[in-house]
């Protein structure tokens, strides 16, 4: 087994915990003395042990003289647990190698500085780049404050979200549609319009076993919402958030007793300002939104600039209609050389269909 | 090396007369005699001779006791050349391995038959798969006497061939566009609609050095090319074919005048009827087509069900745009359970672009 190996067993462990460490990390971590594997640990949840202490704590056999293989750089500061590095020098660890650098401002080379200056060998950037695709969301959220947004669509070869008819059900098969719910369970929030929530009224819960349902936020300029719909009946139980840029307050009343909380926000070209919407959502510690908007909003969130993936799931089907819904809409760019550039990473097959991954690369204009 | 490594020489010997061949099929053949290579050969282009005469000319020593590999059956009858299991007897070969069958009626068994009965070996369907592959317009023409319809189109990853404003320049980047022009190397036909040579005066020649020009068809009802088309003033050098409904054959003059053919066709829902356009086009001899059309045409050739494969490149971007052009338009299915099912065979990277190729499964309805 090479460092890299170790690094990738690290790896492996520090996705057990998604969906469950936001707005933390996911960190993986392994121990190994004379060429074994003595302990392996991940950060499992927000508030629990990080990947470091839980990979101590499972080793049989005394650690000194260990190696320490950790995803991201080990934290040196008191947040909801004691640092990492006090726990990697008492437990007589002799190197520490290391993937990600942190970019939180207030660890940043604390961490591998701490471990040098007590005689512990550090190694850095192991894997990088693997380790670093761990935590988009995280590594955006520390730096910007505001929610990492993927947008994710459904459509055919042929661009289409619906038949001209709006039928919609189904466009891809059954394992695109399971992997659709664990994304729900990986982003803290889902956002669609209102004219989602009219159409179908859905549930925008987490159908995954054993997932955790995103926060409901629905875009909802003039407050269309019908107290009737799936979504405010069940706002006791997932939490829901209207964005609104209705200013009679008389009218947030049935939502907020049916248990929707209502953001107010400012107009931006006659709909809600979506940039002061990831501002509040920020601050409430949401860290990335899953958008499964309709062509509208998924322009005006691309026009923004907020969006940081693409999502396109594509049935291998055609559909055919010049009336049928794409997945972006709106008006559109005027010419190819304004159009929103995105970098593909991952291509999966999921049964028939398949699940394109990109990053958007840059952004035309601003909201 | 195993037979199977022989059969894959052979299948990529046969891709060399790719675009050439037509509307014979692609074959490659090696001779090999005590586990060695002494001759290779192929089906270079229609007229000349057939992959074993060829690979047998090659051979610089005695093949007498060799083993031939040949991607598709050899032929029993006289055609443009001798028979091939002739040669194969008197050059002395003791085994023949095959991998596609003949789907022509006319050879079909008769020359494995004709092998077996003279002493020599001959194992089937070595490869079959990958050999069948090499020739899906032959399969298809000799069975159909119809062309094999590819469409193909460039869109973003939103659905769109573009721009709302209708600038489409470009949507793929260069590796993608260069493909393209083999694609109109491979076919021996292209064909668009009269608002494509309206919007943007095509040459739809083949750019790529040393390809061939594919038969330029143009789904024109009403005859309203532009005498003053690239098109029409290229028609003496390229061969350009006008499917038209127009009745009046004094308005004719002017085309033919200019090199061009007309092809008076009955009217199918207020177009060309494609499936009498196709059976035409296989009279002359044009065993396949690559559809380069706009929405209207594409869903129309989609509808009548002459479109084999799809091949869509997909561009990394976005153009957003409610009004923007897609791929696939016309009426549509109305709902999914309708749709033209595709079955996906590849993907291709091509620069920054992808080129997902997929076959046709069902086709929606009749014209």
């Amino acid at each position: 087994m090479t460092d890299q190996d170790y690094m990738r067993r690290a790896i492996e462990l520090a996705k057990q915990g998604e969906g469950w460490t936001s707005p933390n990390p996911l960190v993986g971590a392994v121990i190994v003395k004379d060429g074994r594997v003595i302990g392996e640990g991940y950060h499992a949840r927000y508030g629990e042990c990080h990947a470091e202490r839980n990979a101590l704590k499972a080793c049989m056999e005394p650690t000194e003289g260990a190696d320490l293989y950790v995803t991201l750089e080990p934290c040196c500061h008191y947040g909801k647990q004691p640092p990492c590095v006090e726990a990697i020098v008492q437990a007589g660890i002799r190197r520490v190698f290391v993937g990600s650098d942190d970019p939180n401002p207030l660890v940043a080379g604390k961490g591998i500085r701490y471990l040098r200056e007590r005689g512990i060998t550090v190694e850095t950037h192991v894997l990088k780049e693997e380790c670093d695709r761990l935590n988009p969301v995280f590594f955006h959220f520390i730096r910007k404050r505001t929610p990492y947004v993927v947008m994710k669509y459904a459509m055919t070869l042929d661009g289409k979200i619906a038949a001209y008819t709006g039928a919609s059900k189904w466009v891809t098969g059954e394992e695109a549609r399971a992997y659709v719910q664990r994304e729900r369970h990986r982003y803290r929030g889902i956002m669609v319009g209102v004219g989602t929530v009219l159409a179908d009224d859905p549930m925008l819960n987490c159908r995954m076993p054993g997932g955790r349902n995103p926060v409901r936020i629905i875009c909802d300029t003039h407050l269309r919402t019908p107290v009737t719909s799936q979504i405010v009946r069940t706002a006791k139980e997932i939490p829901t958030i209207l964005a609104v840029c209705e200013p009679d307050r008389n009218r947030y009343q049935p939502y907020e007793e049916a248990g929707c909380q209502i953001l107010a926000l400012p107009e931006a070209e006659g709909h809600i300002d979506l940039n002061a919407l990831m501002e509040k959502l920020g601050q409430a510690q949401i860290d990335s939104i899953l958008l499964e908007g309709g062509g509208t909003l998924n322009w005006a969130a691309c026009k923004c600039g907020i969006v940081r993936e693409v999502h396109a799931y594509v049935a291998p089907k055609l559909f055919g209609g010049a009336e049928a819904k794409t997945p972006v809409e709106g008006r559109g760019v005027a010419d190819p050389s304004e159009a929103v550039l995105l970098k593909i990473k991952e291509i999966r097959h999921l049964g028939e269909d398949l699940l394109i991954e990109s990053e958007v690369q840059d952004v035309y204009g601003n909201c």
